[in-house]
């Protein structure tokens, strides 16, 4: 298959995104996004959504993760990821196969509504994951595409895949938020760099492929400003598969917590890697093509 | 002499400030501080002046670092620091001594007609430097209160020691901002940790000793919300030298310079480090007790 968005090559490069961002613009179900709404996610890349959950549901989900986190035998799973340098719990990967509550989150129509309108399809779960950044000692997160790793070493061969995440904390200026390059889901950096096998075990914890040097942020950020994710525990984000973002540290003394679902178009199923060796362990890229019902 | 702010003992604790954080509401030349600005001071522990120094200012400041920093014989004295892990500058000590500019802006009167009205008496520098937090890889540095060391380390018997610095790029909430916890220079806390011999070598790249907890950092914060020194180059923030502050790492396309001036009363001369074996090198704590006359 052709590669439409070649990377982890000897030389960086910056090249035009080939496919839309907003596939369509047909209501699907009560949730869909407005019109409005619809343009700045096309325009910027990422949207966001105030207060869309409730507290008693953010608290259901914080004592579900407080549940998980402390059995013993749920952590021994290679889905439980621990902080760098310490033994805490940094990620939870596909919580809603551990959990039946994550499990109706991620079919929830405030989130499939509107995600199936962007991609202009049905729409399955790519991965899903929680991420725990530590008050006091959270570390930071380089910038990158999730996209660019999702085609070059998951093997999504277009661009129609995006997160939907709900912060389950406070998102503020001060705990670890994230950090987003508007309008840069219209470029796709093609990063330096040949991945080594096994990439993913490291990347989890940090990552080093896939990663834009400070040249291409420049370039990206020329006619733009850096924006933060704020938001109350409850707020809905939802940013394109293909936009640039990182986090700083997180040296405040409250956590940061958020649960990510990411969807890809049941028309867009893996291939083999684009660059990479192999592929990804299973847990990263699942293979349930199911078409998620909204329920 | 007694000590009244004991620190570096085998646990933490947090004690009362036995000194006044403004010493002088009399008017001291043409540029002390307003009734309004003063009482800020003193009930947040920091106060901000935007452009107090002009854009042709600025840019004579920043001409002056790069000259520093490509000076190959200037860059071999111990007072030029480099990033952990690279070779980068990222701090220069006493840049008024290096710098007849520096000299000068050390003693304007928009600085020091403040400085010597919060401090009631003439004053002295301690010490100065330049830090520089360069884009996309500048590290962040821990929660302190510059007084704990300048009290443990360098023997200030009393509080009565502030730091005017002048923000020479933007200070954004993306590249790596000093935060500071208003009200927390009225506290101080007793660090954990015995100062080991040479401790400053190490600190001057990552503080190890004299930083509080996190449950020191949450009691802290209890009653009060972090703020972001963010302002235009030019800028002029004073801060008390008991205000707890911390600076989270700089992964954003854009460097963080600043050039900071530490004053001390000149009724407040270092004696015997009050909790380190022996004093710091003596770049970091000047002993030209003048009194500065602005000018």
């Amino acid at each position: 298959m052709n590669d439409l968005y070649p990377s982890r090559k000897e030389t960086e490069s910056i090249i035009e995104r080939v496919d839309p961002t907003v596939y369509s613009d047909k209501v699907v179900g009560e949730y869909s996004i407005g019109n409005i709404s619809r343009k700045e996610y096309e325009d910027n890349g990422y949207v966001v959504f105030p207060n869309l959950f409730s507290q008693d549901e953010i608290n259901e989900m914080i004592n579900e993760i407080d549940y998980m986190a402390s059995n013993e035998d749920l952590a021994k799973n290679e889905e439980f990821i621990k902080e760098p340098g310490n033994n805490e719990l940094r990620t939870i990967f596909n919580q809603h196969l551990f959990s039946s509550l994550f499990e109706k989150i991620s079919k929830d129509p405030r989130i499939i509504d509107k995600v199936k309108q962007l991609l202009g399809s049905d729409v399955y779960i790519h991965h899903s994951r929680v991420n725990i950044k530590p008050a006091y000692k959270g570390k930071s997160f380089p910038w990158h595409s999730d996209f660019e790793t999702w085609h070059s070493e998951d093997g999504l061969p277009r661009c129609r895949c995006l997160t939907a995440w709900i912060m389950l904390t406070d998102n503020t200026q001060f705990n670890g938020p994230l950090y987003l390059i508007p309008g840069s889901h219209k470029k796709f950096v093609s990063c330096k760099g040949f991945t080594p096998e096994d990439n993913y075990k490291k990347s989890l914890k940090k990552q080093e492929y896939g990663v834009p040097s400070i040249n291409a942020i420049k370039e990206l950020t020329k006619n733009s400003e850096l924006v933060g994710a704020y938001g109350k525990a409850g707020t809905l984000v939802i940013h394109d598969g293909n936009i640039l973002h990182g986090s700083p540290d997180n040296i405040s003394p409250h956590s940061r917590t958020n649960t990510f679902f990411v969807f890809n178009s049941v028309e867009n199923k893996p291939v083999k890697p684009f660059g990479a060796p192999e592929n990804r362990a299973d847990f990263l890229c699942l293979k349930d093509f199911n078409a998620i019902e909204a329920k």
